[in-house]
């Protein structure tokens, strides 16, 4: 079976807004065994498009478009593959009476009715979370699959009911397991791993993302059973030769492992953030169900704060500077105390790109994690390169994510110095 | 100037990564007046690739290649591109010093080595973030432009070297202007500006990226302060018929004009956030320099750190509980106090998935604007759809953000209901 996409959008042209739709769509069909030969990017033109669209038809048996069903002008999509099948747009019932669900108590503009136009015999993609449904027009024992373009439209259609019918279609069975990593590059991870980067099938492929870096394997067999069993073996060979640096096979993140252990163990956290700024509690809140074992996090940005809420001595700040071992120290053992918490988190450094001096130079990060009967340190040296606010801010609070985990997991933590 | 961009890696069509390349180097070529024409993803394949390359070379002036620069064995662009030009690849010695530079202290693995190998005569890109430089191939009056993959590296050599060149081949000069807007839907906009809408030159259209809506205006002419003139009047014309939902022209976000207007004016803010759990602090620290006006702020998750720092009476909480108008703003006033600053933040919520109730359902949230001489609230209620954790607290993050604009610009605040 092969399938292509076409992405319509001028904005995706001009560079408004990036082709989410692609990536999470092609995630699922390499999920379901269907290989995906192509993607492509046009505008919102009535005429590129159908061309597009004739193009890939000759091509493929399954073809995707994301965009273009929404209640503006520019939204084209059905208009136009209606046209190429040759079918009518007709009101379907069902959406209809979403939209007029969705607007309840607000204006519903006159244009937003046309989205519960479809082309007739269409297979309704019913939309769990915006206004314009998305459908499946069958052509010729082909199938032309309309899609939302706003990826949190689009995510839960795939989930519910695209990834049903796919599996109608589909006779081989791919499994994917991703080995996910933190405290290893790219570089090092595919030369420890070099020989079992080589495989056929199971397939395994090393990818770096953010600070992070994964591997991903990826069998291919008649049914799901015999794939996992292809895949099970590699994955146990990667996971042992990197060593505890491997926080979780398929997991979503570092904050999901450690929130998750942190709360079937029952153990507490609290945060004292300066530099990172509320990073670290949102990365923890943005899980949900954490409040059993989150309950505190302070923002002490200020040495003010730092004194009168956190209660950082001020001859400490004064004699070694907010930026430094024993403020982070304090800072993770004394918002421990005030939130009588198992655990206390602290960071204090210098994110940039200004405040930095020759002795404390942009980039230096303190992370401390108090525990009842100690405190680990892990210092951030800035890089021959300034990589940015963002990058020194999230690394920091991974970092302190690993201490975490290190910690509640009874594993070694080790000094960083990158 | 016809362009087309050619992204590859196996990882685009098997949705591990988003093209965001693609979607930053769209944003530049409008700018630049170069249509881009089409955008492809070819996976690490060296035959795919090689004809992509061929076939994309003969529709095209400059051809952008993102990816495959790195040290693994799947980076091939620089190989397939020398072999297409039939270049041999030389190595860079700039380039071989940066990566001695980048690796001081650390390992360098033999496959990094590599990344300074080059086609023979081809511009170096230096990479101010990374290891991989990137090139421009010349080649019979055209250009192949190869760019590193990761958009972190992407942008600044974007920036510094191929904006510069691209500056030198155009001729036609396009001024782009966004009005950015928070507080209006796309559809609503979309109907109150139809007619600013349908012209030709300048154009304006209207776009929704996360719960904010812009309108981009676009200018053609034969230079820059022509394009200028061409589309201000159009832009002034939007902005009144919005009115102040506009929180700014050619801004990169709420929180940037809004951080920047508190250090203008000297005006301290404190925050004591609930269910957003940090991303409002986050949120103000993102933006550099902020220690003036920022000093403090609190993640009081549960009900105990709202009495115990907060001094949030227990009573209240009994009465009215923690997701409630009174908590609300007796956070905002209380932190407020607490940092002594001149305005305090105060936001209580569900955002979910759980935690609902009948009385108080899932998406119900308070968020509370304390300043010297009184106080605002505003209440988010649940949508007819829970659009997820994620987006609500964004949301509600952004509804304080619109409150401290509209105190600290004289206007007008009223209590939103969606």
């Amino acid at each position: 079976m092969k399938a292509e996409i076409i992405s319509a959008g001028t904005e995706l042209l001009l560079g408004h807004t990036i082709n989410t739709d692609a990536a999470i769509l092609a995630r699922i069909l390499a999920e379901q065994g269907i290989d995906l030969l192509h993607v492509s990017v046009v505008g919102d033109n009535a005429q590129r498009l159908r061309a597009a669209i004739a193009e890939a038809m000759q091509r493929c048996d399954l073809l995707f478009t994301t965009g273009g069903l929404g209640p503006t002008s520019d939204d084209l999509t059905k208009e136009v593959v209606a046209q190429y099948a040759n079918l009518p747009l007709v009101e379907d019932e069902a959406s209809f009476k979403r939209l007029q669900e969705y607007f309840v108590g607000r204006h519903m503009s006159a244009n937003q009715r046309k989205q519960a136009f479809l082309p007739l015999g269409a297979t309704v993609l019913k939309n769990d979370m915006g206004t314009a449904p998305g459908c499946i027009v069958h052509l010729r024992g082909k199938h032309i699959i309309l899609l939302p373009g706003p990826p949190r439209e689009l995510s839960p259609m795939l989930e519910n009911y695209v990834i049903p019918f796919l599996k109608q279609l589909s006779n081989a069975s791919i499994h994917s397991t991703i080995v996910r990593t933190w405290g290893i590059g790219e570089g090092d991870a595919a030369e420890l791993l070099d020989d079992l980067l080589q495989g056929a099938n199971p397939t395994a492929a090393t990818y770096a993302a953010n600070d992070e870096m994964f591997i991903k394997v990826t069998a291919k067999a008649s049914d799901k059973d015999s794939a996992v069993k292809l895949a099970n073996p590699l994955v146990d060979k990667i996971r042992s030769r990197l060593g505890n640096v491997v926080y979780g096979i398929d997991v979503p993140s570092l904050e999901y492992v450690v929130t998750r252990k942190l709360i079937e163990d029952n153990i507490s956290i609290a945060t004292a953030e300066s530099c990172t700024g509320g990073l670290l509690a949102k990365r923890i809140t943005d899980q949900p169900g954490v409040s059993s074992i989150f309950g505190l996090g302070l923002v002490t940005y200020s040495n003010i704060a730092k004194e009168n809420i956190l209660k950082i001595p001020s001859d400490m700040l004064s004699k070694w500077g907010a930026v430094s071992e024993q403020v982070a120290r304090e800072m993770a053992k004394n918002v421990k105390e005030i939130a009588k918490s198992h655990l206390g988190v602290g960071i204090t450094g210098i994110a940039g790109p200004d405040g930095g001096s020759a002795e404390k130079p942009v980039g230096l990060v303190y992370i401390a994690l108090a525990f009842p009967n100690g405190c680990w340190l892990r210092v951030m040296q800035p890089q021959g390169i300034y990589l940015g606010r963002e990058w020194i801010r999230n690394r920091a609070a991974s970092n302190a994510l690993d201490m975490v985990r290190r910690h509640i997991y009874g594993l070694p933590c080790e000094d960083k110095e990158n």
